[in-house]
């Protein structure tokens, strides 16, 4: 990652963390679901998503201050559906703490998580904003948030079904991961008072790199090793996820490797030789290749979304941004 | 049930049940993720909230079409809660029918239960109003929504605690039920153009009616046989619920009293006969009537809050509303 992403991403980190804070610095009662709402935000995260709208704002010649409620309410709600997302997978850490659920129970996280979209709305609606730009921001939110239930819906199904094509399954993960990106983006714009055309073209920026992300999420969970992973290689094997790359493996496998595949997907027992045998299988169908250029083809579509700007800082840290998606190896 | 308050909310059912109809219309995929959202909506409630927000616009003089929409979104809050609460209270049935997690399972409820979430705001971003009153109405459905989770919260907490007292007891039924039936009375008022010691009054009305209804609900819990109740009588007591009965209660208890209360109380296990045995004690304390005098003070200051307006239909309804809450014995 550039040292000039990597210092922005910082800065917008600690804006935003001021912004959720001051969200949460009342006296409210009971405290424990206040508690519990901030546990997974106060854990840390890369704080992504504010990013993308602060330097939006920024692109478009906004300030930033203005968009700093929206880049929070975002935030929050993206940490809402990380908490019930936990619950639903049954995960017990993130972002090296344990989970909301693990921590407080099944039913004050299920809150917790209410609780933070509920708060979402309350960030957004402090903005500084005319009242007809400020709805039209709460709704390229709100359309975001129906995406994501959406894709965590389809998330769920496909994991139950041999049969998800190539284009499910970018609906789906365009639906469940980068819906929101996009939001962020276009909200930034929005409220730093872009034109229609900047506000599509930044929202585009974050929704293919959001593609390119996830595939390229999906690709390390194969090849990464545990450690810098945080989680077991071929977690997605085990859980039967559809990603790009078993759905490529299952449509050129031959009779015997599809068997071989298909008796360890969705299997939670397969022992650590099946999934490295699988693992094997796919690499040898060259899927992990044709994901790579995928991912590559996402990434230089959201780079050709920028040539309509002027040479800037904030441009040139979402190239880095991009350049970053297809570099890292964790 | 007065004629005019059944006809009323029979209207305002069919009026709001078609709106929400429109807003799930469309071709949206997958589909399981809308049949699971829609499936507690479709299994029937009475529409109080939506009637309130209908009322409330006809009683300020405005267009109740204007309305239907804010309508539609409090009913959509109201039944993500719904959702929600039936996971954590591991409740089979609602409204006669199988609840969302027991037909489709607790991830996919939760979810469900988020969609609605979203799709409420949705709902209230169709209104036809100036955006500056759309963000208020905006405003008082998001604070009422912080505040049945800060209730929902305290709720759960209180099964745990044997010294919750009535003040508290008020606050958490003020936030987990109350609160919602406020901004819905408001958010009307406010779309109808009503003055602001009108969306106050009416508010007022709604959370006080709300509280006696709550009341009433705890006192029923205890009283009503088990078939117009459509739950086991006492569950209250097994749940280990502090309702303001048994806050009474345990405040007049003599010593062996309070042992035979505090050894059934929170007892999932709890016999017929230990339950019924509790009941009595409760009724010996007369904490019914305490209750019940609680209710009644509640209900008159709902009815107070009224005389500002001149007479009217809808003012008529709303006090038969009031009467109503006293009068019902399921």
């Amino acid at each position: 990652m550039s040292q000039l992403l990597l210092k922005e991403l910082d800065i917008a980190s600690k804006e935003v963390n001021a912004e959720i804070e001051s969200l949460f610095s009342d006296e409210s009662e009971p405290r424990v679901i206040y508690d519990a709402s901030k546990h997974l935000i106060q854990a840390g995260g890369k704080r992504l998503r504010p990013f993308l709208t602060l330097n939006a704002c920024d692109l478009v010649g906004g300030k930033r201050e203005v968009a700093l409620q929206i880049a929070a309410s975002i935030e929050l709600i993206h940490n809402f559906t990380l908490i019930h997302d936990d619950i639903m997978d049954g995960d017990a850490t993130r972002r090296g703490a344990p989970t909301v659920h693990v921590v407080w129970g099944i039913p004050m996280a299920i809150t917790a998580g209410d609780m933070l979209f509920a708060k979402a709305y309350e960030s957004a609606l402090k903005t500084q904003a005319t009242p007809s730009r400020l709805l039209k921001i709460i709704a390229v939110i709100t359309k975001a948030t129906v995406s994501v239930c959406e894709g965590q819906a389809s998330d769920m199904l496909f994991e139950k079904r041999r049969n998800v094509s190539e284009k499910e399954y970018l609906d789906m993960i365009y639906k469940k991961t980068a819906a929101l990106l996009e939001a962020a983006s276009k909200a930034g714009a929005l409220i730093g008072g872009g034109k229609a055309m900047q506000v599509k073209r930044l929202g585009n920026v974050a929704r293919y790199a959001g593609l390119a992300f996830q595939i390229v999420d999906d690709i390390l969970g194969l090849t990464a090793d545990e450690k810098t992973l945080g989680k077991p290689v071929g977690s997605d094997i085990r859980e039967g996820k559809s990603t790009i790359l078993m759905i490529h493996a299952l449509a050129h496998a031959n009779s015997n490797q599809r068997q071989q595949i298909l008796s360890t997907l969705n299997n939670r027992e397969a022992s650590t030789d099946q999934i490295a045998k699988v693992i094997h299988t796919i690499k040898s169908l060259r899927s992990i290749e044709y994901a790579n250029k995928k991912a590559e083809t996402f990434t230089n579509k959201a780079k050709s979304q920028l040539t309509i700007f002027p040479s800037s800082q904030s441009k040139n840290i979402l190239i880095d941004l991009c350049d970053y998606i297809m570099s890292r190896n964790y």
